[in-house]
């Protein structure tokens, strides 16, 4: 029985944080571990230039997140874990796509048309105001994404299901054009993904400035976790588990166990001072071994390249062959053959 | 003193013709011998998918192209000739290019504005009907066509100024948001390029279905010859050199002098059975060689290969380090460096 392929992009803007790794990181890595699928990940830095023109935050971002996921458990030998900018069939692939593509399927995807919205509500004289050729095409390189390792799940948030569908339509019209070569995507969209709260209480967010970084240095995490907004409520007054911020971080991170105990200890009116000590004694404990590696990987980037150097050697051991047949059929080919 | 760069595309749709030889090839060959200038030629089959998703037909095209200029003189040693398709580097720096141009730009852009005109005038309920990504991102396929080579002056059509005045301003965005870069591509229109009439008098053009190949063999030769059309006048009658696609297209082959003593045959009343014999044979003598040439090559798909592959390493050599310099200034580099 063959393996089901599962795709997925990992967005390389940023330094990865407590909710990244509880939402996406840890579970993404859990499901690589199934026997019945063959996944693949990838750092989408040519993703990460449509929205960042720095090249140093671009770089470090594509560090931290490599290193990030290499140290969170990742499995560079059991996955195919690469750069897509070291493999070049994309943006190829992406071209001969872009050429079989409706420009008005990408007239409705749901950026581009947030961003028209956006310009319409200011008034602005041009809709596309501000708009760069990289939103609007965007949905191609992701299908050229899919398509070059014929992924089959892609594990997306909902906000990318539109996305998917799009890589369908395009893989089905290459197909009808030319002859079957693309399996149709799926979407997973894990409903249960969980989220964790950040310094301000509402869903942590680089875009709301109140994220904990995963690997921060452990003084730096202590304050932090300080920093976590709680109630008024003085030691020795129960307090309600719900709605904490605190409690619900400790519970990306425990057992149904350990949970049931924290309750108890809510109930008899444990100081925040205390509970955040704990909390942060936990994590620490909890994220010790990991941020370690973090931090070696950091410090040694020839290493990071090696790795991803090998993971680019299985993806294109896979992309190139897959290409040639599709330079094929649409009639780019050698002139003897 | 820096040789200029001259970078030129050849469309790969169709067979070369009459028109295309005297109004594009020969005089670009003859330019190519400059020996102030270094000059890049290329066979733009990623275009060719734009327009056409017939394989067998982008192949075919792609071939008699390559082997139509060879046998036409262009020297492979002398300027640097190579097929798109082969410098994967070009379509990684689209994707650059694409993260960095703006979408407004490209709504400007002639063909595509011709394409919603004519849906508009057609109340079509979308203006985009059946308009497809790659005739929207042409420009900047286009764009990195030219920069990936900074070509100093791009010779094109009338029709296609506005383009190279697309990639100047891109090139200028990205020297201005990540460092000097990219030389300023200038378009080099020749007024003077020669028009010859097909078989109907029209321009000689495949869109009007009235072309005489330029490598056809002998016997259809001479038909589509004899198929020109002429007035009515007998032999023996005066005849005007002017407005005659006979004359026409053998002013097209010879100079000044030659020119005269014809004009001088057509007040005799030559005939237009004679005239056009006297024509089938100077332009049979006047391309033998180059025909032979081209058969031997269109024989010898192997020999293109070879020779498109040299042309290819040297388009490389180009390529190659520089994308690495722009992929670092965007931030798209090793971990370690």
């Amino acid at each position: 029985m063959s393996k089901t392929r599962v795709l997925t992009g990992i967005t390389t803007t940023g330094i990865p944080h407590l909710g990244n790794y509880a939402g996406a990181i840890r579970p993404a890595i859990q499901s690589s571990q199934d026997d019945n699928t063959e996944s693949f990940f990838f750092l989408a830095d040519y993703h990460a230039l449509i929205k960042c023109h720095e090249p140093d935050v671009v770089r470090e971002s594509a560090r931290s997140v490599a290193a990030t996921w290499l140290a969170s458990g990742l499995d560079p030998d059991r996955v195919t874990f690469y750069r897509q900018s070291d493999i070049r069939e994309i943006t190829e692939l992406t071209w001969i796509l872009t050429t079989i593509t409706a420009k008005g399927l990408m007239n409705r995807a749901h950026a581009y048309k947030a961003a028209v919205q956006e310009n319409v509500e200011q008034n602005a004289a041009d809709p596309d105001k501000g708009v760069e050729m990289g939103l609007f095409c965007y949905p191609v390189l992701m299908t050229a994404d899919i398509l070059m390792f014929n992924g089959q799940k892609i594990p997306v948030g909902k906000d990318q299901i539109q996305h998917i569908e799009m890589a369908r339509d395009v893989a089905q019209r290459f197909n009808y054009m030319y002859g079957e070569t693309f399996s149709l995507p799926e979407a997973v969209v894990d409903d249960s993904a969980m989220i964790i709260p950040g310094l301000d209480g509402r869903k942590m967010s680089k875009s709301y400035g109140n994220t904990i970084p995963l690997f921060e240095a452990e003084k730096k995490f202590r304050k932090l976790i300080n920093k976590i907004k709680t109630n008024s409520l003085e030691p020795g007054e129960p307090k309600d588990p719900e709605g904490c911020s605190l409690f619900a971080i400790y519970s990306a991170f425990t057992g149904e166990a350990e949970q049931a105990e924290m309750r108890q200890k809510y109930a008899d009116g444990i100081g925040w001072g205390d509970m955040k000590k704990f909390l942060f004694e936990f994590l620490n404990e909890e994220l010790r071994e990991k941020r370690e590696e973090y931090t070696r990987l950091m410090n040694d980037p020839a290493e990071l390249d090696r790795i991803l150097a090998k993971g680019a050697d299985k993806a294109r051991a896979v992309a190139t062959p897959f290409l040639e047949d599709i330079r094929n059929k649409v009639g780019i080919s050698p002139m003897a053959r």
